[in-house]
């Protein structure tokens, strides 16, 4: 399921679109009706292009579809509820606060609710900041914001264009990656103490393959029986708490 | 937020909610109009007696709310998908495992997304089973079963009248309850090994007074600064796999 579809944060028409603009507020997302070239229109995308918004453009059918009942124009937004931060400021935190470096990066993770979930594990269980792809996301929209009751004020988030580049920039920075993998090493047999980055996948699909190369270790929650999987905002929880456990047994966790 | 108004599982009208007990369908929950009294109620009333099934007479304007634009006629139902077991099952199934008992027991979770997420992590965790209160709960309804992902079919599910009674019963049968409660002890310094209940409490509120006073544990999970809380489905998922991982050091957890 597409993340618009379940995001109660879209913004339609011309006018609605270019005021959320004009008004500073973060658009995660603009949708465009394939071949629109006329003066507001090319407004819109003039502003987008300032403020580095993703742009996606759609058949019509597609927009009046999201739209259901209400006028489109040609122009939809997904409305940002949240800032994002530059990755320094990561590193900023775990150096103020004299631990070693330890962040959740979210491959894909679309559920506005399990993006909200992760944001309030996160903020207790001491991660500094989570990083996200800007695209195939889900990301700090209002249903997002709301989920998080409250987290999304206090922990970080770097959106990224690109995962893998991401993950090989903090590697040289002196990150260790541990992905959240069903067919990994037991999480209980892994070090996972020191600067650590926490990978989790797609609620259907888990982690990509691509990133899983790009990681250091996988990790296996251990599982009774052979079917079932846990929901990714819970795998994030029990995952991110080994880790808690093992840094306060290094006292690396204050 | 009242269970009903976040579940897609609504059934209006007459013949329709008498069809469900006809089909033999569980009704998990009737509204009827207050001071109804004709043939065709009674004959409904009549068939959620039979089935135990639990009636909240309510204003005709809560009803009218409820069904939004649908013709209600004065009743409504709450459809279940799933089927709920008896206590002893719980039992049988840790028997056969040859494993202490180890249940959830969940005291008025109300988002059916949340009871799908926690049905999920017993059915991984090997949990036997998960008690809920038949009311003020969320339950086995569509959306908690499509949720769960399919674990619905696998972790069996046991619906009762008086939650602190059936503690007390349990307890008799020689088993422990341990809370979730952000002001007891951490969950690392508990010994949460053998025949063990862990209790998670309402999204808004937590774990009851009452039910707290009945449990033998109060487990906290550390959490980084003063603020902030976990998703009760994050939460069970983290405690429940401290019980886990405390368990397979005593080889509980086959």
């Amino acid at each position: 399921m597409d993340e618009e579809k379940r995001d109660e944060s879209l913004v339609f028409g011309r006018n609605a679109v270019l005021a959320l603009f004009r008004a500073g507020t973060t658009v995660e997302k603009l949708y465009v009706q394939d071949g629109l070239k006329d003066g507001p229109i090319r407004t819109i995308l003039r502003e987008a292009k300032k403020t580095d918004t993703v742009v996606r453009f759609l058949p019509k059918e597609r927009l009046t579809e999201m739209a259901k009942d209400r006028a489109h124009q040609g122009v939809i937004a997904l409305a940002g509820a949240g800032t994002y931060v530059e990755m320094d400021e990561l590193f900023r935190i775990a150096e103020e606060r004299g631990e070693p470096p330890f962040f959740f990066l979210l491959d894909e993770v679309q559920d506005p609710h399990n993006l909200g979930a992760i944001l309030r594990t996160a903020h207790v269980a001491g991660a500094h900041g989570i990083i996200l792809p800007k695209v195939r996301s889900a990301l700090l929209t209002p249903a997002a914001v709301k989920a998080s009751a409250g987290a999304a004020s206090f922990v970080p988030v770097v959106k990224t264009g690109n995962l893998v580049q991401t993950i090989e920039e903090l590697k040289k920075r002196g990150l260790w990656f541990v992905c959240g993998d069903m067919s990994g090493t037991s999480m209980y047999e892994l070090d996972l103490t020191g600067p650590m980055v926490l990978v989790l996948g797609n609620e259907g699909n888990g982690v990509s393959r691509l990133v899983k190369e790009h990681c250091d270790y996988a990790a296996a929650i251990p599982m009774h029986g052979e079917l079932g999987s846990l929901n990714v905002s819970v795998a994030c929880g029990v995952l991110g708490y080994e880790i808690v456990r093992q840094r306060r047994l290094k006292n690396e966790w204050k």
